[in-house]
């Protein structure tokens, strides 16, 4: 016991690097990118959430910059539209968004110019020695480098200074390297937070509570009693005013190369001596490097790549992924499937499939750990192997299927049944949204849920001989009609092992 | 595959000894003892919804036989109001009941005389080859032997002749022998059905399709994962008018001895090749026998037998024990704890506690299986150990307790949450009632869910030290109130191995 409290100490110290206590401190934040999308819709309200709830206290300046020639009080007008359109109204409260909205201000100024007059951002930031200085990046990564060029040139970096890297960190292995050298030139790796909001997500983090503080499940969790798992990222809408952007990326760099295989190394990876940033991004980087690596021949027999056709969505016909683009050219996949096998004693023999796809006929998140079946039935009917179904979004909860005697029949038969929990009823809580833990980790320190500079790299690694795979056409590009379950060629990657996709539309 | 095939092929043969179609079909039914509340409240109800369910043709006949004098018109007037009495409101049909009621007959016969008038009786049985007989002991134990010997000496017993023997086989070993011996002299072994309701139970019968077809169940189904068990069985009602036959009895012989071993026997056996009337009970037997024999010290230290004082029940004052006595005199418990212990490998050092107890402040009958806590924990706090309760009744379901991550808290807090099931939910189905399974059964041959004789002997054999130590007050009879959780002795010996009770009105 003694050790074990030892262990927990050692760790809060390795998590924090700042202020653990959750009563309210000051900080400042300065958002790189701040008139943008994201600002307005996700990151303010965070910040509002965190002021209501006593985190944040007075004496904290949240910072905008970017080129527009804003007055501060202009910026709040358009900051207090937002808060308005994006709190949830359960939680907005004028007079409390009234006081939030005094902690914001707002410096017309191009952060990757280094020569432009800094002054006027300088002078709002508060020297004193501990103080969180937070910078926050949503801008284009390309930017990134000359950013933190332009922050160190003008002195701004003290020793509690972070900076806040937003997705995607590159385009491949080579530029996302670029990106870490270059940010790294200026700040040390603990002071650089990759985010990912979905490591935000409570559904996520719930994975290490699931598996590590319930040794039943731990005691299952491996190829003895799992013959596969189903990671699903499906969406209903289609690019819509992104197409622009998404059409140089595509599904694995938006989707995979960061959400997905941080999800996939949550459910795959040997337990952290502590839930502590170092140990746990060790153990996430041991699954990224033990991904087998995909040949030309996987990505033939092992990828699926496919385009949205037109077709119909909740009853609305909708045009296909080329009438979305401006220019109507395009092989860019906005749906893939892949097998992926992780070469560790846990997992051998244990497929992975990810699934992401726009357009599809549910939006969900789900991660589906499929059992082995009884070897040997002794019942009349050969039972269902039973599976767990993890509840990303929406409906955040988990659900166990399992082989029940069915009580409406004479002999013994076997029906399904599932335990569920709903996080939401069972909590009963306001479920935060991802950017409020992000944001307030980042202003405390604490890396734990955000991507190291090795897995973002290690990520690239792996995903890299796909994307130049299907570059090369070594996997042909398909169709699927808008609103439904994607290509069959998906269902055939499964079947080959005798496996189905849980349907996106089959209740849990 | 093939091989499986032809284990369950072999099995369900063995399973029927008779007709396994559900396809109507007419049978013989004697009940010995027919005017009683048993036949009243279940048999007859129960009947009645097999053959709404057509399960039962025409040719059925049901005979009750007792010593009132009545002719069959007036059993059927009498049964008719049984059946709108107790049968469910959503299943009770004017027509079916009329028609139902049509199968019934009577004959006034003591069928402990074995010299009495039989011919009434005989002229209605048919002797059609294959044709199941069933004779139904509704009566008190001492009268079982006179009764079979009666019914050799008419020469009523065929090939597909069952008797079925209600509880309780016997007061001890000794007179339990002697009932197997006497009734075993005219019946084979296939054709005795010692009837247990609680295996009747769905919720017991899912215990098997819980453990044996569900791997993931089974693999931590063991010392490894569980620290003990917990089987309570809890009433609030008082002995009422069963006063005088309870207090000869008292709840070690009223619930352990069948219900509740049996309960534990499902719980801790090893798995059956098939679920098979053999093999089942070989391995319920084998748990029976491996309880270790309790000596006069564990008697006195892990067990607790008490009897209810006054109290309040549901607001309501009610007297003790003793009140509700004729004679006011007694050392009966009506509440118990034991401490047992399974000597197999599968279950060494874990306890399995049996509570069970009149006047409690719930009903409820539920197993809980406690797992084994985290041994190092990575958490800010040290998880919860999760549970798996089983509820027996009511509620029937399941319910997996799990640490999951507080979405509420900024750090790695933890909370209990439950997957949970309700079979009435989950299957959208009526409940049936115990005795429809079993009567069914006996008919059809089935002796899957009835008690074999060793099984019987081994429970007692248990029980009969506890029994004896009890009578030399080598464990002293305590009180508790009326509508309590029973007395703090039981809470004491759960405590010594720093175990807890799950509170009798904790939600599940």
């Amino acid at each position: 016991m003694a050790e074990n409290r030892e262990n927990i100490r050692l760790s809060a110290e390795e998590i924090s690097g700042g202020d653990q206590e959750s009563s309210p401190f000051g900080f400042d934040f300065v958002i790189v990118g701040a008139t943008g999308d994201l600002t307005m819709r996700k990151l303010l309200p965070a910040f509002y959430e965190r002021f209501r709830g006593d985190q944040i206290d007075g004496t904290t300046k949240i910072i905008g910059t970017a080129r527009s020639p804003l007055s501060s009080e202009e910026y709040r007008t358009k900051a207090a539209e937002a808060l308005k359109a994006f709190v949830a109204a359960e939680t907005y409260d004028a007079s409390k968004a009234e006081a939030f909205l005094r902690l914001l201000h707002y410096v017309p100024l191009d952060m990757t110019e280094q020569n432009a007059d800094w002054s006027a951002l300088s002078s709002l930031l508060k020297t004193e020695k501990g103080r969180p200085r937070v910078f926050y990046l949503a801008t284009a990564p390309k930017l990134y480098v000359p950013t933190a060029d332009a922050i160190a040139h003008n002195s701004l970096i003290t020793d509690t200074t972070r900076i806040v890297l937003e997705k995607p960190i590159g385009t491949d292995l080579a530029s996302a390297t670029a990106i870490n050298d270059g940010v790294g030139q200026h700040f040390r790796e603990n002071q650089i937070f990759r985010i990912d909001h979905y490591l935000g997500k409570q559904t996520v983090q719930n994975i290490l509570a699931l598996r590590f503080a319930n040794p039943i499940i731990e005691r299952i969790w491996n190829a003895d009693s799992i013959a596969h798992v189903q990671i699903t990222a499906s969406e209903t809408v289609g690019v819509g005013q992104r197409g622009s952007y998404y059409d140089t990326a595509g599904a694995l760099r938006d989707m995979v190369q960061n959400h997905l295989l941080q999800v996939l190394s949550f459910v795959a990876m040997e337990p952290p001596t502590a839930i502590a940033p170092t140990v746990l991004r060790d153990e996430k980087l041991k699954i990224l490097r033990a991904l087998r690596p995909m040949t030309d021949d996987m990505i033939r027999t092992d990828t699926v790549r496919a385009q949205y056709a037109a077709g119909e969505v909740d009853g609305t016909t909708v045009g296909s992924y080329l009438d979305d683009l401006e220019d109507g050219e395009s092989t860019t996949e906005t749906y893939l499937a892949i097998r992926a096998e992780i070469r560790t004693a846990r997992w051998a023999g244990v497929p992975f499939y990810i699934r992401t796809g726009k357009r599809l006929a549910q939006k969900e998140t789900t991660v589906i750990v499929q059992f082995r079946p009884q070897p040997w039935a002794i019942f009349p009917d050969k039972p269902e192997p039973g599976r767990l179904v993890i509840r990303i979004q929406p409906n955040e909860g988990i659900s166990l299927s399992l082989s029940s005697k069915d009580p409406s029949t004479e002999q013994f038969c076997l029906r399904e049944a599932s335990l569920d929990v709903s996080y939401e009823k069972a909590f009963n809580t306001r479920y935060p949204d991802s950017y409020e833990d992000l944001l307030m980790a980042a202003v405390r320190g604490d890396q734990v849920s955000f991507i190291r500079r090795d897995e973002v790299e290690a990520s690239w690694h792996w995903v890299e001989p796909i994307l130049n795979g299907w570059a090369a056409n070594i996997r042909p590009l398909e169709t699927y009609p808008a609103g439904s379950r994607g290509p069959k060629s998906a269902d055939d990657l499964l079947a080959r092992n005798d496996f189905v996709w849980k349907e996106l539309t089959d209740a849990c």
